[in-house]
Parts: C-alpha cells; sequence; structure tokens
C-alpha cells in the first residue's frame, strides 16, 4: 500500500471534550475532586442513565444522516452512507461503565468515533464505503456478568441465547467490579498513541493441591502433607517461570480447607491466570509450570501432595489485522510523530477479540494516568482525548482509501 | 527422691475396656466398622448423652467411697479419702467428645483413672494423701467454642463469667471440629508410653500482606506490588525458618482480596502458628521471619508490599514438674521397661496446661492408631487401654508415697 496524500480535517476538541462531560451527567458517581467533572461514573449497561445516552447517541448519529439498527442484543449500528456500496468501515467501543468506574473508558471510543462522523460531515466529506459506529451493549460485563457478550453474539461465538438468558449480578455489582488497567506503558513512556497489535493468549485454571489435614501443633513436618506449602511454592515458582518467558501467570483467589489456625489445610484450591502474546510460548509456559508444580507436589512438600488442573479458559492470542494496524500507525505517525506512538499488545480482552474473529481489525489505546481504568478516578487530558478522536478519523479514512485502492 | 519398694497391684483390662465401650453407647456415632465397637462418638459438652455418662460417673466414684463435688463451671471432682487430710494427688482427663470424635481422647484418661481408684479399693489400698479423680467440663471447646475453658476457670486464668457466658456453636459444630493428633511419635517408634515433660510455646499471629489491586493481564511485573506472590514467598520462608529451628510454622488461614481471577490481590490475610518447646527459640523463629518477611515484601515482591502482624495468641510453653514427670517415668519404667516409653512434648494445649499453672502436674500419653484424634476411627488397642490405666495407678501412689516422704 502506498499512502495517497489524504485531506483529513480537524477534529473539534471542545466538541469531543464537552460531549464527554455532558454525557457524563447520566450516570455521574463517585466524587473524587471538586470540579464539575472530577467525579466517576456508575452507568451500568442498560440501566435507566445507558437507556438516557442510548437515546441521545441515537439522535446524535441519526441527526448527522446515519441510518441506525439495533440488533437483539441491543448493539447499536449507526451508518453514514458512502459513495459506493459495501459494508461499512466501523468504529466501535461502549457506553456503558463499571459500577465504580471512570468517565473514559469505552465512552472515550465512541464519542471519538461521534466526533469523527461529525468532522465527516462538517467538512462535507463523503467517504467511499460507508462508515459505521457501532454502541457495543455490556462490554464490561459488570451488570450482566458476561463482557464481551454483546460483540460476542454480532461474532457468532456465543449463542444469542446464553447472552439473551444472563442474570442480573445484582447487589454484588459492586463486589464484583474490577480494577482494570491498560496498563501503564503508554504513560511511563510519555507516548500518546498505543497502536495495538492484538491481544495476549490468556488461560485461567483452577489448581486443587490435595495434602492431608493435620494438627499444627502435634504434626511433624516429616509426615505433613502441607497443601498450603505446596500452593505457595507453586505460586513462587509460575511467578519465576513466567518471568523467564516474559509472559505473566497471577493468583487471585485462594481458598484452604478447613479453614483453621491450627490445622495444616488439606487442601487448597487457587486461581491461575497465565497470560503471553504468542500461544506457542504460553503452551511452554504452562507445561513448565505444571512439570514444576508436580515436581514440588512430589519432592518438596514433604510427604508429599497431588495436583489437580481444572482448564477454565482458554483464550489464543489475537493478531490484529495489519492493514488496519498500518492505517493506525500512519495517523497516528501524522498526528504526533512516531515518536510518541508505541506498538502494544492488550494485555485484557477486548470487543474487538470478537469482531477480529469476523473481519480485519485493529484498536487504538490512549494515555490513561497511572494506567488505570475501571476506576472513579480513571482520567485522560482533553489533548490526549482529542489526539485520540484524530487518530481515528485519519485511520478511518486511511481505510476507506485502502478499500477504493484495492477494489 | 529414692523410690521405696511400693507394691502396685494390677488394674482390670477387661474391666477397663467394657467401661470405655458399654459408656460409648452414649454419644456413639459415625459408625466406620461392622464391630459393635467400631464408631466413632458425637459427646458434646453437656448434651444429653454428656449428662448420661455424667451420672454414670458420679454413681461409679460414690459407690467406691467418693465425696463429689462440682464446682460452677461443671468440672467434676470425685475424691477418695486417704490417711491423711491434705489436698489430694489427682487425675483428670475429660468426658466430652468432638461432634466427629473417637472412643478414646479424654475417656481414655478418666476411665483409666477410674480403673484405678477401683484397684486400690479392690485391693483394700488406703493411700497417705487423699485421691481425686477428675473430669472437666468442656475441655473440646466444641460445643461452647473455648478449648479448656473450665480447666481454666478452676486454675484462676480465665474469668467465670466469661466462659458461663460462651454461647452454643450451633449448627456450626461440625464444621469447626478439627482433626487433632497427638503425633505419631509413639506409633512410629513403637513406644507404649509417652511421658510428657510439657507443652509447645504457641504464637498465633494474623498477617495482613497490602500490595496494590492490578489487573492480571495488563500490569507488568515490574509495576505490581502483588500481595498474593509477596504472602507466598513469606508462607515458603516460615517454614525453611521453622525446620533450621527445629520447630513449627503453618498458614491455615488464607484469603486474597478482592478474590477475582483477573486481579492481582491488593490485599492477603493469613494466619501464621508458631510453636516451640523453648520460649526463647520461639522468640527468635517469630524474629527471623519477621526480619525475612520485611525483606521479601521490601525487596522480592516486584514494586513492594507493606506488612501488619497482630498477634492473636502468646502462649508460653508449659514445663511439667520434674517430680510428677518421675513418678510417671518410674511407672511407665516398671510396666513396661524403659525402652517402651518416651519422653515427649505435646505439641497442643490440654488441661494439664492449665493445672500446671496452679499445681504440680505431669502427663501422659497412650499411642493413638496413626497418630489420630478427633476422628471417629481413633483407636488405641485394648492393651494400650490397660497399660495407660497401669502406669497411671503406679505414678498415682508413687506421688503419694513421695508426698509423705517429704513431709
Amino acid at each position: 500500500m502506498t499512502a495517497r496524500q489524504l485531506h483529513i480535517p480537524s477534529i473539534s476538541s471542545q466538541r469531543l471534550n464537552d460531549s464527554i462531560h455532558q454525557t457524563s451527567l447520566w450516570g455521574a458517581a463517585h466524587r473524587w475532586g471538586s470540579l464539575a467533572t472530577e467525579t466517576g461514573m456508575a452507568r451500568l449497561a442498560l440501566n435507566d442513565d445507558d437507556a438516557k445516552v442510548r437515546r441521545w447517541f441515537v439522535e446524535q448519529t441519526s441527526s448527522l444522516g446515519c441510518k441506525v439498527t439495533v440488533d437483539q442484543m441491543g448493539n447499536i449500528f449507526a451508518v453514514l452512507p458512502g459513495r459506493l456500496e459495501g459494508p461499512p468501515t466501523a468504529i466501535g467501543s461502549h457506553l456503558d461503565t463499571q459500577p465504580s468506574g471512570g468517565r473514559y473508558d469505552g465512552v472515550l471510543g465512541v464519542l471519538s468515533g461521534l466526533e469523527a462522523l461529525r468532522t465527516i460531515i462538517e467538512n462535507k466529506i463523503v467517504t467511499n464505503y460507508p462508515i459505521a459506529l457501532i454502541n457495543w451493549t455490556n462490554e464490561e460485563g459488570a451488570r450482566f456478568p458476561k463482557s464481551l457478550a454483546s460483540s460476542g453474539v454480532w461474532a457468532g461465538v456465543i449463542p444469542l441465547e446464553s447472552s439473551w438468558n444472563l442474570k442480573e449480578v445484582a447487589g454484588e455489582a459492586t463486589q464484583k467490579s474490577e480494577l482494570e488497567q491498560q496498563g501503564p506503558h503508554l504513560e511511563t513512556t510519555g507516548r500518546k498513541v498505543g497502536v495495538v497489535q492484538g491481544a495476549q493468549a490468556i488461560r485461567w485454571y483452577t489448581v486443587t493441591v490435595h495434602g492431608r489435614e493435620t494438627h499444627t501443633g502435634t504434626t511433624p513436618f516429616s509426615t505433613r502433607s502441607d497443601a498450603m506449602l505446596c500452593a505457595a511454592k507453586i505460586i513462587v515458582a509460575s511467578n519465576t517461570i513466567a518471568k523467564a518467558n516474559n509472559g505473566l501467570m497471577s493468583t487471585g483467589i485462594i481458598h484452604a480447607s478447613p479453614g483453621s489456625a491450627n490445622t495444616v489445610p488439606g487442601k487448597v484450591v487457587f486461581s491461575l491466570d497465565i497470560r503471553h502474546p504468542s500461544d506457542d510460548t504460553l503452551t511452554i509456559m504452562d507445561k513448565q509450570l505444571q512439570e514444576e508444580a508436580t515436581r514440588i507436589a512430589r519432592e518438596d512438600s514433604e510427604r508429599g501432595c497431588t495436583i489437580d488442573w481444572r482448564l477454565d479458559t482458554d483464550a489464543k492470542a489475537t493478531h490484529f489485522d495489519k492493514d488496519c494496524i498500518r492505517c493506525v500507525q500512519e495517523s497516528a505517525d501524522a498526528v504526533v510523530g512516531r515518536d510518541m506512538t508505541m506498538e502494544l499488545t492488550s494485555g485484557a480482552g477486548h470487543d474487538s477479540c470478537m469482531t477480529a474473529l469476523v473481519c480485519p481489525t485493529s484498536m487504538i489505546f490512549a494515555p490513561s494516568k497511572d494506567g488505570i481504568s475501571h476506576n472513579p478516578v480513571e482520567y485522560t487530558s482533553p489533548e490526549d482525548c482529542a489526539t485520540c478522536a484524530q487518530v481515528i478519523l485519519g485511520a478511518l479514512m486511511r481505510y476507506d482509501d485502502l478499500r477504493l485502492q484495492r477494489s
């Protein structure tokens, strides 16, 4: 592909940031500062505030000339016609938030897309192919407990019925919310645009270590089968193995049975989260850990323990489309210069991992203060928000042009 | 002390074992074999079955000529007069069991004492000083959740009101029961009598590791403060330090917050049980672990964690009375020969740790199959039960004689 000289108009930072904070009134919560904008958000999927912002989204895109449709999962597709027929080139994210979320995660993506559409209309640009702006339903999985459930149905990998039948996470919603981070990579390096290459492979295990319940005071070490000691050694080993492979392994959940201060646990169950950008390396890490854990259980846990591994999740790595990535990279180069961009692999799952199964996809990261999202204090500066929208517009127009070149 | 030649009559193994299994009908539960005696016990303190065995105990001791009194905690004291006035030389244990307990723990102690009294009466022996047989109430702490509460009140170290006000552990009793072991020392060495020298010092801590909640997929190791990894390393270190000092350290309870598979825990709380026969060595072990844990938290947990230590229990080591120990040792030597005895330190707490605060005390261990008690399959052979009763009788008469020599 040789990029032709495209005229990319400038987005309006003021209009974008006004939209972010005006729509944040629907669901504002968790005040953390004195300024009007210094609150977090609690706009759970399809609640009253989400209904208001969804209605506003339909009004705004309709008034721009978009044809708006809503699918069976509530995903909203606003399509602006192009000169030619064909599937739209789409931008998408989500307007729902965590119960204790912030003003940017998802919202910045949708409203940057809206700002790109507004700029296109304002500048009387007609793209070659239709342009779509998508608001995915319940990306967070905070109210209905399965994240990416609606984009998953759209992509055909999750049955419609199973997403329809998700039960609301009633009062537990707040407890279940998690601090999610895109990682501090952009902030620590001072870069402005993350050009996302794909998402890591993920395996989740539930590991059960079986030992023998014995009294802490009367059982000499030599006759123990201490499931807690064995589990602790495996967790330490998982960290060592992950580091040696430049991957990640973590334990977030652990239970010891029977759970008494003076009883050596006979059973310990813990979660193991393994991630690596390469499927092959993840498989190697997994194998190394299972071998080392087996050794620990057999030789390094007093009289020995046994281990059961239950594989709960096995998600392959996502590799975004090379052309889509290049359009984002070139757009970012034009807006902030190559030195201010950074190639990244997403650590977490996103709707884009679902769409990537069906159509060419890429993804943009904007800098988040301290790398924090899923938290009321989540913050992206107005300038960085504007950069994000400008890069999206440029990527969109480049891909639209690429499609024409190819046709 | 020079042991005078004492005539110690023989106890009746048949009578002792009959009493064990006849009284086990009150509270028999948890059948594990086909023979009549192959059940465990569920005779919780002061329940209907315990009331029946307590009534039987009073009848039996009264018929032997004992004066029976019951104190405010329900401890029963059956005192057989001697030739001389003075405080009685006492034998004691407990007739209550764990909800999922066995036929010997406590029961063998009380009924061996009863068999000793029966043998004394049968042989028309009048001891120099009164002999008492004591049944302590709620030794187990299984129904009213504080073990040794009644002997503790008697010893003056637990206020009467606090033991009176213990609330019943309703349906939870079974869950709270623990597998308690005297340790497999006797069985693994083939010895028949454990001559207990004292009980270990015990410290219980609740350790809280504070890190930072972050996403498992997006947070590089270099920016983590992983409370789970830090806790796992401390648990592994506790084991290493305990072994180096010939002591014990164990973790039976652990909780990670917020408890999500894809969140690096920001907080992990775990129990730490430290034991050693020497108070000084326990203090050294404690100090070594706190120093190592501080180092791990500061230098070896990625970006670092902090630790809070809450001391929940700090029990000094119990050192039994040298003369009492010698009476037991000499009695055991006479019954089974020195080679079949073993000097032991109790790993767990017993009523004798309370009485030792007030009067000269020692303790005898009988062999338990696989070292297991607090379990329906708990088993001591009829021969070993008889040996236990014979050693108790001999120790009792030796101590009675010693008191006379000294007076």
